[in-house]
């Protein structure tokens, strides 16, 4: 923030800034008020990825008008988390309607609950993520990750419904796990597959707790507490259900 | 309850029985009043065990009184859980003062908190008992099921320190766990341990969530829960630290 | 898991077996991957009963998946449990409609939410598997514990509505309870079910909090805690409205 | 409160009493201010029972005040609770030594943690109040019910050590119970033994939860949400180790 | 339960009976069988009120199962909870279909959402039952309480939104609480209501914690943690939303 | 209460009042009992705002009572808050159609969920109300805040969307912050918006925790506990999601 | 931060001020960094009080040193909270010793466990804090409160003991409620002193649960949910045992 | 596991290995099992880092026992966390006296409670670890990380004191933490250092909450739920006080 201060005072001092205009870039906020929502058009630079936009609570024109403030803004490849088929479809009819994107440039993941406008870039990184699951009923946390993953380029590998009540499955994987660039292990009930994949991986592991389960799983509460207190070295824990924040942390490790 | 009333009835019909004696006899209470606590004589042909004395917040005092009562009513082996070595010795100089038991009739388990005054009976049972841990620290919750169940007549296999963050450990020990009549799970933290042996063994796993562990594992409750949602079959829990309720249904497992 | 290893290697010394076959045999995985699951083919060695599918966030037709590949592995019974009515009869016409099943070896028990592909065997075990509810509400969750008891080769006694209010009710029952190989005490609201049952049976109890009860009940938590410290010897605890564990775990201490 | 206003304004306006005297007389406060404490000088006629005093954060010499204000107002007997025994030799000696009572009048329960200065009165009321609990560990509790029960003016009857892992013990009482003007249920660990005793009891019962216990127990809120959610009618709770809260409430259905 | 045995004895003595008689005598049970219940027909006798059903999870057709069994068994008046007005209407045409009932018999009350069959018994005890809640959503509980007191004979006086945020609404009903033999104390949110009026009221006080509230009012378990820890004495405390165990409770002390 | 005692006893004095209307003048209360509700007129002498009507659980039928009663007690401006567009639809149609009030005097504001009746008085007080937002989902908790805080006569001043994800939005508005009379933060997640803003405002904070969120979010209570401890002096804590107290606690500090 | 850009901005433009020199100013941190601590020098005019040292986890030493900083620094009178009396001298020695204070200059108040070093303002303010608590055992609390009030300069008027089990005593109180500028509302157990004095009080209510109490009052838990969901307006909440908070915030009410 | 499984069967093969041999060194394990632990010697090439012995349940002798054995087997440089100054006092006095080391080789952090046994790596790595903590009761466990990421060879940047209250301090750093390869921020009480760096910061950020605060701080869950919630991308969370787990993953994320 204080990094343009000697350039903005320098140009002060040569006269090429006049002392009401240097106030003023001091103060230009690299934000769009749009009433409802400020963009925060400064995370790109800021954070290396462009703001995402969370979906869940917003009305699909709401998110269209924070795409085409992102679009004006030139942010690049957008992304809109937690959005359902009938909202995406909604989106997708109002910017195409204000000719504010070419249809073509618009996808949407149903399984990942995930919009993207623009295009992907290619996978880069250090390796490969490697993301398991517990259960089949993981999947849909699983995707939000992976696809986060993949459309901030990374390479993905899954590994579905290897939980621990069937071990030999994982360790069948082994390979796959101790190569890997990050681990992100996702599992509801008593999220025991995040300590077994510590025992193993000689990376990063970000574990996921998923709300799946029922009774004493408390809505993801124990996998939570579970995975906290994980035994083995090299894990932490996001939100329950957070597959995007797995995904995303995932991309910047495996771009240091 | 009900069994002997025939039997009673008939003696009465043949004028063998008063019927004040007889309402005397249905009234006898298979229990002794000491006053601070009422001696369940009747526990051991109900349950098949005698009533063990939890020695948690009784004085040495009480607990001999209890004692002496179990032994004047032939209650055979007699056990104390939850006794300190400091307990267990004024214990000891009570009853031994009191000629109440001859002093090697009693064993004391330090590490197991267990006092036992008479014969250890034979191993028997249809097998071996495994009690597995998952760390160094969970060893007296694992003594405390594993001299019960010696105590009680049972062949037991220690296999501690076997925790899923080094899970070849665990693994080398797979055919013990797959042999075994019942086996015991304990561990603190995030109790995984118990699922992951539950996915190996086919005989009934009772798991024990220990008070091991700091901040989110919250005295046991993270293992308590974790256990509960265990995705493996066959899995039970007892309350946390409870090692001797695991090793007592371990006991009638491997007896029935 | 390491048992053949020496069989392995006997047949490459003896050129029995190239070294590239044998790798191959080592690393044959028991499992079948169909994408959205990796069916455990090789549970009925290890467990002693096959994979039972539960259906509660599968759709029909992964459930159809999974009951096809264990069909094609000769996996004998199939179960899936937590499947209603009407998933139940999409399921079965999907399986006909594709003739993977004939439409006899099929069974539906509603109350039960369970369905079964393929013979149940006769009875067999110790003996006879006890199952006592606190009140009607709870039956749903008695009768998973019961079909799985049956379905898996088990005689059941169902003691229904016996809870403590009335505890004559229960102590009419008590010879029944005496003789039982295993008890599955099942209740809701304060869960006392379990704690008068095991101080009369000798046998183990497994207790099954329901989610039955309103307010401070907490949808099962309340009876959960209150069994996990049963003041009676022998009772251990399943999850909250788990009534497939138990009836699981009593088939496996009815056939030790 | 508002019960006086008639007469004061009659008598102000028969010139008995002036403006100023009457507007005195309405404020004049039924209560001692001294610094640390307002003493509640109209309980005894508002509630029937004179304050009593709780000890435990309160010093000797807070206490000795509080007596020698409620002594000075005529409030009869006194009672202190929670107060361990040393506290109640040096209160003892306070108001010795300043001759605010005679040393006679002063009684100490040492287990119930209640010290009384005067007359005990005649145990009075509809019937008896039986006081049962589930073990020995909760005699303390117990015992501060029956001393308050005492205290003002009952007959108590003690059922101690009668809990559910032994149901005989409680049975052989039944009549008692059934004959009871009220009954006090303490427990600890899961508190089943309010709902058994509320199954069988005509009047109310007052269940009291106890600490005792350990892990999964967390310190008597499992026996709290147990007795709340009693299947059984007629039954109420209190707070946690709360025995004068119940010993008084008991007090006053007996004296209805 | 043991009252007639001596009885019997003698008739057995005297030849009135045959043993075989006498031990089916002593187990006819007090309870009839109806598959998905058993009716408690014992309860009147024992606990001086029939058994009561608990409609919320039965359906119309079990529960006429259930009347039908107990107005077979002259069980008096009977009386339905927690049935809502279509499942009323449900069971009040099933019991007329089937001339169980003659259909002035039965009285449904919306509000409290309870149904009763056979006549109401004069109102009678030691005083007036005085009902008080903190707002008007706390009505529908409280309607519960005073149905069900009245309909086991006590006069009831409503006394409704007498909350403490403007207590003097509160303070102008001090006569009849002072008067009152019982009061119900229903209240949601902070449920300042109980502490309030225990301090005021000379009799018991049942403390009933509403659902009402949102936020940190978690469903009730602020009322009810609040409502336990009343600085008031004489105060205790039913479930949440337990309307009609307090009424319950208030019927028993009224008529001691 | 007592204020007015004085006056009364000297116009009994004087004859000017007899005894019997002094007394019934003492007793006059202050609110008017209609039913379901007992409206207090009193409030708004006591408090400076009149009872607001909290809309969530009453029919439109009850609040129009409830606003006739206010009406005709001449209690000015009256405020429902909790109403959603329907209910204030037909709240709205029986006013109009009993001729109570004058349709133009109703005002709704629908993100605000907030009805009121008769005229919004001027802004005034010592400064602006400043009410800033963590993100767009928290817009209507704060809407309830702005529009309760408006209607009682405050400047508000909107800061939405201004979480610390992108902190440089909140400290362009840092002097907005500073020059704040009150700011009212309302956040949801992590709450974070509050200890921020806190250790900038040299005014009173007052933070609303908010549902927004989810998984470990707990509908509120992470936003909650963070905010109860938040490292910066002058903030204090209401329930989750309670603009409305939010704004009414600004309003009266704004007003000191 | 942004206020002093424009003057310093001005300063280089007329050659007052070097490039570097502006640039080292506006990087002049208003903090001194002493190794354990960043001591915020700033806060006095950020927030109009300097930092107030928290003293709890700090050595007596590590306290001297942040003293003495903030003497260098010219930061008026400086606060210590939770420093017993024992660390206290200790800090009185050191400073002394180092000549860093004179002895007049140090107060301790031990109830309050506060020390202040330098000189008192004088009382200001709007009007009176008044501070009440529900029993005697919440007086340290409410110390801390009216300590830390006093000694930011305004009038505090006590009312302790005063709750609702004798709620006259509190009424006897009301005109100094009402006429308040800020009420400090502390109580322990149930917390319902708040609600009451909430309906009371037309002034900003300061709520401030305690951990006085003992089994579900939860160590304060249970007062500060209820003291959250106060029925009454104009009450807000600060966490469990602050009463350092309540002050501050009600001494910025105050001189709004 | 099963890497060398070819190689082994070529020896096999080719007759370098007999059949036992072969079966021998498949079943060799790499641990050393010494009674009360089995020390995991493979997890420095399965994870890179040697086990780390978990001090604080251990007796000095036990931690002494697995040092030798680690040794012995050439396990590097060793490290012992959660070990007080006195018990690392004993377990250099046990190590020297069995000549089992050097003394100069052990080196102990008395504020991180770390000791280490053997040479520290040159600092390697991408670049820094910043390490954040709130205030300066937090430094104990900024130690535990700091120094487990120096001895694992890791560069440190240590930011302590630069909490939120006093935001300026932390922008002051904002440079360093831009820079970083890793950000570990530290905080109790509400956590929200961990969202304030998460939105500057471009790395990940792993937060640990710690059990500084009191009352609603709960020992650390309040941090712990508040970091979870970050609304930042990019942080991730570990169990309350694991200073030794954020500085492992640091260190793992650094080497990638």
């Amino acid at each position: 923030m204080m990094r343009d201060v000697k350039d903005i005072l320098n140009r002060v001092k040569t006269g090429e800034l006049s002392v009401e205009d240097a106030a003023a870039e001091l103060k230009a906020q690299p934000y769009e008020d749009i009433g409802y929502a400020k963009v925060d058009l400064h995370r790109k630079l800021r954070k290396g990825v462009a703001e995402v936009i969370y979906g869940e609570s917003k009305t699909a024109d709401q998110i269209a008008g924070i795409v085409e403030t992102m679009r004006d803004a030139d942010q690049g490849q957008i992304m809109v988390t937690r959005i359902d088929a009938k909202k995406s479809e909604a989106l997708l009819g109002l910017l195409a309607g204000r000719n504010a994107i070419e249809a073509d440039s618009y996808h949407y993941y149903e399984l990942a609950r995930i919009a993207t406008i623009g295009d992907k870039p290619e996978a880069s990184g250090i390796g490969k993520i490697v993301i398991a699951t517990g259960g089949t009923s993981d999947i849909p946390v699983a995707e939000e990750a992976a696809v986060t993953a993949e459309v901030l380029g990374n390479e993905v590998l899954r590994l579905y419904d290897v939980g621990v009540a069937g071990i030999h499955r994982l360790f069948d994987c082994s390979e796959e796990i101790m190569k890997a660039s990050v681990v992100i292990a996702i599992a509801g009930m008593e999220g025991a597959l995040a300590s077994v994949i510590g025992g193993i991986a000689s990376c990063p592991v970000i574990a996921v707790p998923t709300s799946v389960g029922y009774g004493a799983a408390f809505e993801g509460l124990t996998a939570l507490l579970s995975m906290l207190n994980s035994c083995a070295s090299g894990v932490s824990v996001v939100n329950i259900d957070n597959g995007y924040g797995a995904g995303y942390l995932a991309h910047i490790i495996n771009h240091r």
